[in-house]
Parts: C-alpha cells; sequence; structure tokens
C-alpha cells in the first residue's frame, strides 16, 4: 500500500424526503445564494419551484442560473461567477446532476478570484478558497456530490478538463431518491456505467497490496450490477437508493486509497472525444472503458482475472483469458442496458486524422496520465 | 435503506513515514498543545521523545499528560483538562492506541466547558465545540483516530460509557504502520477482534436493505480475515497497513450508513464487563461478540446465513444452520488467533449475582440499545 491522504468532509444528507433539509442546510452558509440549475425536466417537474421555496422559508435569498448543460460550459461558469460577485452572493447551490454542482464548484472557485477562473483548468493556478457549495442530487452518476472533481467544457477551445481542489468539496450534499425517480432510462443507464468507470479506473493501475480499497470499489461495482433492475423498475426508490449511495461512494477518494496512483484513463479519453462530439458522458465511457481495459490488460493479466472472479465469477484457463472474459462481461452488461459500445454507435467518425485529434488532446490534457499518442490509438482502434 | 447522515472531516494521513508530519500537522490547530500519551512501551521506544522533537521543530509548546491507561479513566481526563485550561493550551494531541484517542477527545471537550465532563457520558449534554484534536494512532483498533466515538472509564462508579460528539473528529490523523510493527501479539489479535466487532455489530441489526454499506462492512472483515497472518508476521508493514486502514474504515460511520440503527450490543456488554474487571477491550469483545451474535441469529437467521456465505462461503442446510456455522467460524478464529473465547479464560465470575450486576450496567448505560436484562443473562449464559 502506498501513501495517501483522504480527506472528505462533506456531509451526505440521505433518503427520500431529505430534499426538505434544503433550506435549513444552505442557511449555516449564507443568506444570499446562487441557485445552479441544470437544464432538462426538473422545471417542469416542479423541482426548482420547491427549491426556491425551501430556500425562502429559511431566509435566503436566491439568484438563479439558469440552463447549465451537460458537459457545463465555461460561458456558463463566468455568468455565474459575475452573479456572484455582483451581487456578494455568499453560497452557492446546486440543483441538478453532476453538470450542474460541477458548474456549482467552478463558480464558487472564481467567484472569490479576481483573475481567469479557466487558469485553474489549464493547471496553471491552484485553487485554496472558495464560496461554500450546497448540492442537491438528483442524478445518481457522476458522484460529483461528494467528490472534490470538478470537469468543465471549454465550448471555444473544444477542450474539457478537470479540478481537484478540496476547496471543491460540498459542504452537504442532499442525495434525495425521490428525487431520482423520473431519471430517464437512457441517462439511468449512463449513470450505472459512469459509476462502474469511477471504481474500476484506478482499480488498474498503481499498487496492487490495497486489499481493503479493493473490497470498496468491487463493492460500489457489485452493488451497481445487483440493483440494474432499476433500468425496468425506474420508481423502486430502493433501487434508486442503491444506486444513489453506490456512486457516491464510488469516487469520494475512497476506491483511489493506497493505490499511489491517480488519473483517470477511460475519462480521459472519453473527455477528449466529448468535448468535440458533445456525447453523453456515461454513453461515451460505455465505449471507451472497456478498451481502455482491453489496452491495461495486455499489461497485467492478472489483475484483471482477480477482477473477473471477484465481480463475474469467472475462473479461466489463464489469467489473460479471464481477464479479457470480465472485460467482456462487462461491456455485454453496458449493450444490455442500451448504451452504445462503439464509436460508431456513439455517432464519433473512426477515421485516422479524428483518432489523432482526440489523442492529441489527450496528451495535453493537464490531469491526463497517457504519455504516449499511440496508447490513444490503440485504444480508440477498439472502439470502433 | 433508512435515511442517513454521514459525515467524517477527519483528514487521514497514511503510510510508512507520515509520523514525520505531526509537527506541521499539529501547527495548523495551535502553537502550544498537550500531548497526551499512552501507558506501555512507546516511551522505551521513543516514539514520545520523537513526538516532542516534531511538534518543538514545528514551533509547538508541549505540556504531556502522562500514562493513560488501556480503559481510559476518568480522572486522566479530568487531569488534562486541568491542564488544558491552566496553560491555556489549544490543541490536543494524542499518541497511542484508542485509549489515548479517546482521553484526548474528552479533555477536549471538557477544556472548552465550565461544568462537569462526565454529564457529557451520562447523556445529561451534548457537546457543540471542542478543542481541535490530532492523533497518531499506534495500534490498529478501536478506530478512534476516524471516529467521532469516545470511551471512558468512571472508575469510581466503575461506569464506562460513550459519547458520539462530531467535534470529536480528529481534524488529524497518522497512521503510520511503521509504529505498528511493535506491537505485541496478544494486542494485535485484540486489534483483529475489535476491528471485525466494529463493522460486525450494525450489520445484523436495522434495515437490510443495505447493499452498499454491506459490502463495505465485510470488506474491513474480509481485509482481517486476509490479513491475520500478521500475527506470525508482525514486522511486516504491508500487512500491519492493511490491517490499518480497515479499522479505520471498520468504524468510521460507513459501515452504518442506511442500517436506521445505531447500537453497538456486544460493546455495551463488553464495556459492562470491562468497567468492573479492567480486561483488554478486544479480548472481552472476543468472547462477547460470538455469543451476541448467536442471540441475534435466532431471531434472523436469514441475515447470519448472508454473513455466514460472503465471509466464509458457508452453504448450509438451514439459514440457522449456515448462521450459525458463520458465528462458529469467527469463535473459531479468535481461539486460533490465541484470544480467549469464554468469561472464564477472561477470568470473569460466571455466577449469576455477577451477571445480574452486569446486566443492571447494561440497562443504565445511556448509550444502550438493549432494553431487557434478560438478553444480557442470554447472552452472558452463552459466554461461560
Amino acid at each position: 500500500m502506498k501513501p495517501f491522504d483522504f480527506y472528505n468532509p462533506t456531509r451526505i444528507i440521505f433518503g427520500n424526503g431529505t430534499f426538505a433539509r434544503l433550506g435549513a442546510e444552505t442557511a449555516k452558509y449564507g443568506k444570499k445564494a446562487l441557485l445552479v440549475k441544470a437544464q432538462g425536466p426538473l422545471e417542469k417537474m416542479g423541482v426548482y419551484s420547491r427549491a426556491a421555496k425551501l430556500l425562502a422559508d429559511a431566509g435566503v435569498r436566491v439568484l438563479s442560473l439558469e440552463g447549465v448543460s451537460a458537459n457545463p460550459k465555461l460561458s456558463s461558469v463566468r455568468e455565474g461567477i459575475k452573479l456572484c460577485q455582483q451581487n456578494k452572493l455568499e453560497v452557492v447551490v446546486a440543483v441538478g446532476g453532476g453538470s450542474a454542482i460541477d458548474c456549482a464548484k467552478a463558480i464558487a472557485v472564481g467567484a472569490v478570484d479576481e483573475g481567469d477562473v479557466w487558469d485553474f483548468f489549464t493547471g496553471k493556478r491552484a485553487a485554496g478558497k472558495a464560496l461554500p457549495i450546497g448540492a442537491v442530487s438528483t442524478l445518481a452518476a457522476t458522484g460529483a456530490e461528494m467528490s472534490l472533481h470538478c470537469v468543465i467544457t471549454n465550448e471555444a477551445e473544444k477542450k474539457k478538463y478537470a479540478t481537484h481542489f478540496e476547496v471543491n468539496y460540498p459542504r452537504f450534499s442532499i442525495i434525495d431518491p425521490e428525487l431520482h425517480k423520473s431519471v430517464p432510462r437512457f441517462l439511468t443507464a449512463c449513470g450505472l456505467c459512469d459509476t462502474i468507470t469511477h471504481a474500476g479506473e484506478n482499480y488498474f493501475i498503481g499498487d496492487r497490496n490495497t486489499p481493503m480499497t479493493d473490497r470498496i470499489a468491487e463493492g460500489v461495482i457489485l452493488t451497481v450490477l445487483e440493483n440494474d433492475r432499476v433500468l425496468e423498475e425506474p420508481e423502486n426508490l430502493e433501487l434508486r437508493a442503491n444506486h444513489a449511495w453506490a456512486a457516491a461512494i464510488g469516487i469520494n477518494g475512497l476506491t483511489d486509497c493506497g493505490r499511489g496512483a491517480f488519473y483517470y484513463g477511460a475519462h480521459t479519453i472519453e473527455h477528449a472525444v466529448s468535448a468535440h462530439f458533445d456525447v453523453a458522458h456515461g454513453a461515451g465511457l460505455a465505449v471507451v472503458h472497456p478498451a481502455w481495459l482491453a489496452y491495461l490488460c495486455e499489461q497485467d493479466p492478472a489483475r484483471f482475472a482477480h477482477f473477473a472472479e471477484r465481480i463475474f465469477g469467472i475462473k479461466g484457463k489463464s489469467a489473460r483469458e479471464a481477464g479479457l472474459a470480465g472485460i467482456a462481461a462487462l461491456k455485454a452488461k453496458y449493450a444490455d442496458w442500451g448504451l452504445p459500445v462503439t464509436l460508431k454507435e456513439l455517432k464519433v467518425p473512426t477515421d485516422q486524422a479524428t483518432f489523432e485529434k482526440i489523442a492529441a488532446d489527450c496528451l495535453v490534457d493537464p490531469d491526463s496520465g497517457i504519455k504516449d499518442q499511440k496508447i490513444v490509438l490503440d485504444v480508440l482502434g477498439r472502439c470502433r
């Protein structure tokens, strides 16, 4: 086990009906809030009007940032920062999925800074302060509600980069499964895939002697697989809850402890793909992650045999054979769930020029652990 | 899954050599510290002189509280509070096992309070503030380094009670496996048992549909069982590390999420036993925990069958049969490790009068979930 720091101060408020606590929790951190709203059906479902009433009842005045898109854009971040600075807002509250929460995180950092917020994403500067952040997670997927990670797309430069600042841990996150039950099937499947990918990224790199960390990562993946019936029973709040808690645990830091390595290879490649082609993150991962694993399996088949046995009960003749069978089983799950598993299905071109553009982007991503263009080309070739 | 709050802001600094960070981490919280020292071989091993030098080098002035015993005593707490108040100390640093850390937690609460610190343990008052606490964990066992729990023995009244205040989360805890390698075999075995018990207490009560939480609890237990070779290889730092991280995860709140129940039945009975007979906590648990589980198994055999299969791969003819086989396997492990598994081995009397005294104590423990004396008598009967 390699040395590590683990620190995660987010207060998780979990359970049916906990949305009602939004006002009281927010008021602990400020009386003037920016409410960051995701695009999509939440407005129609009355979620935002409930949020506004809960905040008002707790004496919190609210300005809103409307229409934050999937793959949240730098322009939304800049707009939110302006609202905070001009109105001296004290707390940023996101209501939505990972996109709204990530947008709130970037705004929270930018609002107390004089410079350009994109500097934080290109690695020019680190953030040591931020406005306090609260979140209401309406979709189990990115785990942004319990992580310090923040991913923003610079739409002008077609770059999708991440930051990892401790000040970006939400002070509180409400995970109320009742808010998840209207998530459409495709987005639910994307969330299942995203959760598995988070737990499965660092699992395959770094130190191997990490039994406690492995068990948590495997627990996340097994919980997702054992609750995928949520696709057929979208209003089953128990299944929603089980996925939601796995999604939060899957990227709250616990699945990385002791590995001595931190980079999300499949995410790096998916970010480069979706920066250009604006695909749903979870759908992009369903294509890229199994291909990335197949590449890694060639480097360390024993690790994949371990994975295949723990997750799918597969024991093969050789480690490589068992490992590849495990990856195939994962990919088959994604296809079963109705997710694309090839770039063609994702409507992403598969010509060499596109691949080279994506590979070049991966190498300049300041967050990337991939150091050789050939690796990306190899992986993309497996995605065709 | 039942609603829950999860909040754990302790910064864990984990790995060989991380002890060196004690000074810099402490200095973030104050320049005048109380150093809480456990009884035992740490002084001889030079751990305290290293701690003192690390703190001095970081500009932290130190007063020491010496000789905190296992089952830390209220008199030590009172002495520490006096030192803090008279010298306006700003931060409390524990170096030792769970006893030193628990003592530091009680001191931290009492030092900023005008009243009697024992009131917090009898449930008369709740603590909303405390001095900041730092910890160096020298023994993997109680998980005090990453929990809000604090157990103190009132030696005059022969009561051993617990508090659970958020202000008692250590600000930071250093878990340096190098400091664990001299822990004697018996205490190491006690720590293995304590870790399993923590993960296994609430596992058997409350809501059953908690798959993510179950996987973490099972992961803790499996990690301990798969690394018990540490008893034969005490200087194997990988085994020490694996146990140490499992010990912290086992009681940091994650193994309780969604159960909607929180009480530690085996701990309640063990606390009453050790308040009278001052037995090592882990040894007391090795006797009481399997008996407590056998009692619970009669109420809900299906849950125990699930446990037996996940942990020991046992599948039985009936749930009860499989469940009892799982409990027997656990008890056999404890015996293998050289721990006592009966009250006789523990040198605790087994007459009716003693049992009734222990049972009466359990019922008045403000932290107890056991509401009927008969239950305690049933469990103690199984410990003979």
